[in-house]
């Protein structure tokens, strides 16, 4: 992984001004003007910066307080153009003559979390490529190898926070854009469920695709800013809600589906080397690993770029491209213009052949948890890339083109170097499974003590699903109950104790089944008259808790319990056994009286 | 709504060998060709329907045993040709060469259940068209008005169900195709949500959008029809799954969304009457109804015709029709070949436009249950449409071609009618509320005494949902908890008795909250010693379960109780108390012992 260098994350706790000043000496001593489309003159992100350290002063809580983000030149900043890499394009009626009108939500809910900005970003033109040269603004080179490419087409957003000048850089992601430049500089590029971060505001590559990314340093940054702009989609209507049974963590030992060898002959021998030791990380870590046949997937790349889903790029930029502008860069444009012959009977069938390699790739997947991958192929030089710009890209999209087409979500990890390069790998999974491929990418990313033992990560900040539910486990530790939540896709987020008024009862009597924990339920005295107890809440989808509930055996029940602070969570218990002396309000001579009128 | 006839469902006792008999003396008493594509021999049918019989003498339960069956020539059965109106298309290497290999797995799902097939129907060819008039297999003239048309598109099926002859006729619906002729005839036409019912085994007309569908005399019978259908489905991968938190049912008093005056325009005058005492009938059932402004909506139905998303017609049919086949409909030829010169990046923009169009929607229906709206604007004429085939056709699909588009869901009923012609409206659901569209439609169709009393008509055959759970609600019937299951979706199902081991447990002690439901809840006590109760056991799904119980107060709690049959289920009940006597297994002074390892 890249090392830490001034102004990146391990200073954190700097203030929002400081932590500006300490970007601008960077961007000064890498002198690297090809990054920025336009950036922010030093003296007005110090402002921005200071009214962030203004408002920390007075006691607010921002969570990204002084962070320093860049923002890709494809989504909007209120006030700033918006070129895509194409300064025309900002200008020209065609295009989106004048300043933004407004930050695109999800940026603007990084800056209302306190990040601060830093500029724009250049990118491959109109965010398509996987190269990061195909810009007017010039090529931008990788952050550490001069004679290799930064990869694309979030280029300027990956080299900015891979030099230490950003903290988070924000890209875009149709076809790898968000990850084929992390692998290239070992950071983290976190692409979610196409339609969970809202694409308002963003000029689109493939509206049906396009899914706004961070890239950083470390996963917990990246998890942070995705958190915040996932959130910014709130409950928009036509917006893609969470589902009511989503999974919210991944099981201990998860089934991680890796690619059988010949799936992988795209990659480079050492390359191959390096993926096959990431497998056996994965082990390491507690995955069971299982051979799937991922060519299904790989093949569905071709529709991307050589089928009529290409008509996409058409309708978004086309009819400014078909203009010629001086500024456009002429393979983009060529790959854009080509979409305007593609008939809508030729899509029409494209995304019908679309739909049914996304049922194929959910049967492949069956069954498993999530699929590992590397996230590219080689490190190509930009003279390679010269010599043959289109096959080159094309390589190195491999194992990230077929993705946001299939729905899948992804996160690309760094794990380790190959003769002193980066190695990235990417874990991919089902649609709004991307909290269990957070954890997978945070299990891969943390450190193994000498004896192969791994303390499980917690995630720094899971997303947030509205309308997931908390459940309280108290007990002795239970592998039983443990498995069967992690197995709902349930979260153990946090410690608590209930209030002094519980006491542990044991099922007794004639159940016909063994209680489920096994071991003692809470049962409710007098204030103060019981025992604190200690345990874990979980998290869990409102759909895993219904069917929790509809899965214990009798006596257990489940039932609000209040904890130490006077809030109330549901919690463990049993049926209650009504007492001989003081329960019996109803005899079997009475139970018409209580009966519904259906008997 | 049309009297019953002979062979009609009322007499459903009969053996299928009976029905079949009668379907085929009624089939010469209204000699009507032009209904039928292909009509199966009577010794064919009878046969079938022999099987049938030997398997219900055999003791095997077959819910449609021995119900006719007509199927939409678009829908293939194994051996027989499917035309799609078109017959050359049945033969020519373009089209579908020969015989159809399998049973469309919706139709095959019926006749697994013992429905009889009679042959298939006739359509407005490759079913473009709402008129009934556009094949080759001649125009299909309405059931009992020789002048005015039948509907279309599903015109042989309706025509067959509405004459008697078959009991279920298969339609498929895209515009309309299966609602329009129900409006014509009284019948009752359910269109589900797109992707629940397979569309394996159907001629595309715009594959995104189109749904097999019920034409039926009585709602039961389209329903139960409906649910297998469903069923049909599995769990297929790519299939469109139910979500977690489906609404199971309609609550006592929904509201119900229903146009403002300027969006009825299109509307006869005296079927603007006749909708205005529809809306009434609402409410006598129970609905609240709110005017709402759904021109966004209707102004989407341009898209169909006028759009790019033609271009999904030409996908499907224009290679075969490019070649000009001499028994090509002209009309719908013309218009399916209008989808060649339309370009992909048009069809783009024309589906964002849906997008935002469904959005919209979404906003409008914010706070409804559901929405109604008359089905179509008039009844045509023979010679109407003949004048004026394409303006017609527009006209009668002004509240039906936006459904599939938006993606809800619909069924059309009849509501009593206008100088003797059958009226018809249809209730408009958003996807998955397909349930709750089948109570409105069931409340309307119910029975209403004379002091406008009405028993709420319990579903005959609901919607069986996958990972559904059920909830035993014991005690006096209580308002509130009934308004709190229903506007969670619940649907009472059935009544059901706790074995003799419980008693009331009344919630006693220093407990913060109100328990509720308010009042006692079960406790266990030994086999036989207690009483048994009973009560009404509801279905939900399992995230409105989840939802349910992190929101009861304590000492509210549900666990799982014992009903008479020896079966478990999920019932409220609450955290017990620990007696003094038997209690305390852990005190004050032990829960380290209990504790997890996280303190």
């Amino acid at each position: 992984m890249t090392a830490r260098r001034p102004g990146a994350a391990g200073t954190r706790s700097a203030t929002a001004q400081a932590r500006v000043r300490a970007a601008h000496a960077r961007l000064r001593e890498v002198d690297r003007p090809e990054v920025w489309t336009l950036l922010l003159p030093e003296a007005d992100a110090l402002a921005a910066a200071r009214r962030v350290d203004q408002r920390v002063a007075a006691g607010e809580h921002l969570p990204l307080a002084g962070t320093t983000l860049a923002v890709k030149d494809n989504v909007d900043v209120a006030g700033l153009p918006t070129t895509a890499g194409c300064p025309s394009y900002a200008t020209d009626p065609r295009g989106r003559p004048g300043p933004a009108p407004r930050t695109a939500p999800a940026v603007q809910a990084l800056l209302d979390a306190g990040a601060v900005l830093l500029g724009k970003t250049n990118l491959d033109q109109f965010a398509t490529g996987l190269v990061g040269t195909r810009s007017p603004y010039g090529a931008v080179r990788h952050a550490t190898l001069p004679d290799r490419v930064s990869g694309g087409s979030s280029s300027g957003s990956a080299v900015a926070v891979a030099l230490g000048v950003a903290d988070i850089g924000i890209g875009t992601d149709t076809a790898g854009s968000g990850r084929v430049p992390a692998a290239f500089h070992g950071l983290v590029g976190i692409k979610t469920t196409v339609g969970l971060v809202p694409t308002d505001g963003v000029v689109p590559a493939c509206a049906s695709y396009d899914v706004v990314t961070t890239l950083t340093r470390d996963l917990a940054t990246g998890a942070h800013a995705t958190r915040i702009m996932v959130e910014a989609s709130g409950d928009r209507s036509g917006g893609r809600g969470w589902p009511a049974d989503v999974r919210l963590a991944l099981p201990e030992h998860p089934v991680v589906a890796v690619p059988r060898a010949a799936d992988l002959e795209a990659l480079t021998p050492s390359w191959r080397v390096a993926f096959r030791a990431a497998v056996a990380h994965a082990r390491a870590v507690g995955a069971r690993t299982v051979e799937v046949d991922v060519s299904g997937m790989l093949a569905a790349a071709h529709l991307l770029y050589d089928g009529a889903i290409l008509a996409e790029r058409y309708a978004a930029v086309g009819d400014f491209l078909a203009g010629s502008p001086p500024d456009a860069d002429p393979t983009v444009a060529a790959i854009v213009l080509a979409g305007a012959s593609v008939s809508a009977a030729e899509y029409v069938r494209d995304r019908a052949a679309l739909a049914t390699a996304r049922a194929h790739a959910l049967d492949v997947l069956d069954g498993c948890d999530l699929l590992l991958l590397p996230t590219t192929t080689d490190h190509p030089t930009l003279a390679d890339v010269a010599a043959d710009p289109v096959g080159v890209n094309r390589r190195l999209g491999t194992y990230t083109n077929f993705v946001n087409l299939l729905d899948l979500a992804a996160v690309a990890l760094p794990v380790g170097t190959v003769d002193g390069e980066p190695f990235g790998v990417s874990v991919l999974a089902r649609a709004f499974d991307d909290q269990p491929a957070l954890d997978l990418a945070a299990r891969l990313l943390a450190p193994v003590a000498g004896d192969g033992a791994q303390v499980l990560p917690r995630p720094v900040a899971p997303l947030v699903v509205p309308g997931s539910v908390e459940l309280l486990v108290v007990g002795p530790a239970d592998g039983a109950v443990r498995r069967t939540l992690a197995g709902l896709g349930g979260r153990c987020e946090r410690g608590a104790r209930t209030s002094d008024a519980y006491e542990l009862r044991a099922p007794d009597g004639d159940e016909p089944r063994p209680a489920y924990p096994h071991g003692p339920a809470l049962a409710r005295v007098a204030r103060g008259a019981g025992a604190s107890f200690a345990g874990d809440v979980w998290r869990l989808s409102a759909g895993a808790l219904g069917r929790l509930l509809v899965s214990l055996p009798a006596p257990a029940a489940l039932g609000p319990v209040e904890l130490t602070d006077g809030s109330w969570v549901v919690c463990w218990t049993c049926v209650p056994r009504a007492p001989a002396a003081t329960g019996a309000r109803a005899g079997p001579g009475r139970p018409a009286v209580l009966a519904t009128q259906r008997t």
